[in-house]
């Protein structure tokens, strides 16, 4: 990680995870279980509900919306309740997510439904979903004007119901055999970029930057969910050789329509053939994606995106150390330094 | 229906509607189902997404936001997003309660999930989540003033998590065999009460009530609610003496630990053995609940809330035929009148 990243992350990443744990704090023993399950899918527990030293998830939503905030001459303390609230509202997506994908496991650990129950798993992600808005409406208690809570608040509903049309649209596309390149980036639009732009614009809007300056941000946002997602899409097929962490392939197993591939699945007959086998053979479909170019294709995708959003930090004069934050995690997120 | 209620209510409930309807519009044909599963829900469309004549809810929490928005002299058609926003709330959790729940029908029509499947059901009610929200956000197109809103968006959000821990609760007590009436009674608190409290608090918010009148009108939808709920337990065991539309003994079929049931429990060792049997002999439990006055508590019990939540009418100084279609509304969700 470079400098300017890593010394704002040691300062900010605390403050977002002391957000978290003072809105999802309860010494009420009906609901220990209610938060406990909130607790350990965030990282902070395990499963007897005991302090965990496991992994938290990498918190890039709400750095984005502090580093914004700074980068745009505001006060970064004062977005610490919104920035909480994006992650919080992530998290809620990924409880029903897996829920939805019938996905067992999340950072290497049971998913929540996997060890209390679909029913209780159900609840929980509404809990957090309830719980991002408690968050949010805690920006008055660090002296936002009510004016700008308004603003966030409608910048942040506009984001959650992006990301249940995002999801709508990938349930529906799994069970879709022709998918377009489009219709695949307009669906991680919503599923993932949306979430990424918001967290931008309300940094923005809580540093009162010039409404030009916050639609750069935002735009900033949506392009670098976009490259996030298109790159973590190479990482599914192609991640042992880029990453580590990642088994080989894993998204071919789960016949993921991942943006390769959905560019494959228009280029190849062969592949479509493959996709409609009860069992997929994996190296040949490696195979048959690279020799098509899916891969260039799909890093190329990513690549365009990140120079969109490097473009919208210049177009934004994201400013200081915090700016230059925002320019390494944007290279970062796509590896292209390593 | 009783001469103020029925009027105001013929004002009142199509623009609640209309509110409802405009949040839930699009004509993005990738959204068909996204809105049209909404639709299906609320009433307005049926299995195929075309119009339905069905039964569309009561509306009571949306019209208990504009009535006390009137009674407390405000301008009722600033606080119909508010309203709108509320019943959208409510008719989310009623989308993932029937997930839940394993219940297959919702006002005598398939549930959500019994006709889209759970995946689809559990984001289309994280998707009616959202668009509360955003209906809520509306309140600032009609004039209503930021620090209003940011008050509202407060009691809002509290009786989101409320509602998630209520909802917790009832999952929890399922399992066990031995809940108290308090127990009870705090669990209805939060999924039943907390939702109805916060639709008069808003409604008194938006009409600038005295920070003394909003909290009467609080306290009268946490007594109206919990009225409400243990009037609708005793209409789920002895449902066709009292009203119509409820089969007899519903509730002890599927030995929902109702008020008169968790009074029963604790008094009966022989109702304790029915409900501990594989099929529970209903006439039997019927019989028993009525020799040990589990009725008559679970009558006085709503009886006593229905009185409370009039006489904070009183210290509310509600007035006008708002305030009286208020009183009339009350006495009628226990049907006293008839």
């Amino acid at each position: 990680m470079s400098a300017a990243l890593e010394h704002l992350s040691e300062l900010l990443l605390p403050a977002i995870e002391a957000e978290m744990k003072a809105v999802l704090a309860s010494d009420d023993p009906r609901y220990q279980l209610y938060y406990g399950m909130m607790h350990y899918h965030l990282g902070w527990a395990d499963q007897q509900l005991g302090p965990a030293a496991g992994q938290v998830g990498k918190r890039i939503r709400p750095l984005v919306c502090l580093l914004v905030c700074d980068a745009g001459g505001g006060d970064w303390e004062r977005a610490v309740p919104a920035a909480a609230a994006i992650e919080l509202l992530h998290n809620f997506s990924l409880i029903h997510d897996d829920i939805e994908d019938d996905s067992e496991t999340r950072r290497g650990r049971k998913a929540v439904w996997a060890v209390w129950g679909i029913t209780q798993a159900i609840n929980a992600g509404d809990s957090m979903f309830a719980s991002a808005f408690e968050a949010l409406a805690r920006l008055v208690d660090r002296g936002v004007e009510h004016r700008t809570v308004a603003e966030a608040l409608s910048v942040f509903t506009h984001a959650c119901t992006e990301l249940t049309k995002g999801q709508h649209l990938d349930i529906w596309y799994e069970s879709q055999t022709e998918v377009t390149a489009d219709q695949y980036l307009g669906m991680i639009a919503g599923k993932t970029a949306a979430l990424i732009s918001a967290t931008a614009e309300i940094g923005a809007i809580v540093a009162d930057a010039t409404p030009e300056h916050r639609r750069h941000y935002a735009e900033f946002g949506r392009n670098l969910g976009l490259a996030f997602q298109a790159y973590d899409d190479v990482l599914g097929v192609w991640g042992d050789e880029l990453s580590l962490g990642k088994s080989t392939a894993s998204d071919l197993l789960n016949r993921k329509k991942t943006l390769a591939v959905v560019y494959g699945l228009a280029q190849s007959a062969e592949l479509r053939e493959l996709f409609g086998k009860p069992e997929i053979d994996v190296p040949r479909a490696v195979e048959l994606l690279d020799s098509i170019g899916a891969r260039q294709y799909a890093l190329r995708t990513a690549h365009q995106y990140s120079d969109a959003a490097i473009a919208d930090l210049e177009a934004a004069a994201a400013a200081g150390k915090a700016g230059e934050a925002l320019r390494q995690l944007t290279a970062e997120l796509i590896r292209r330094d390593k």
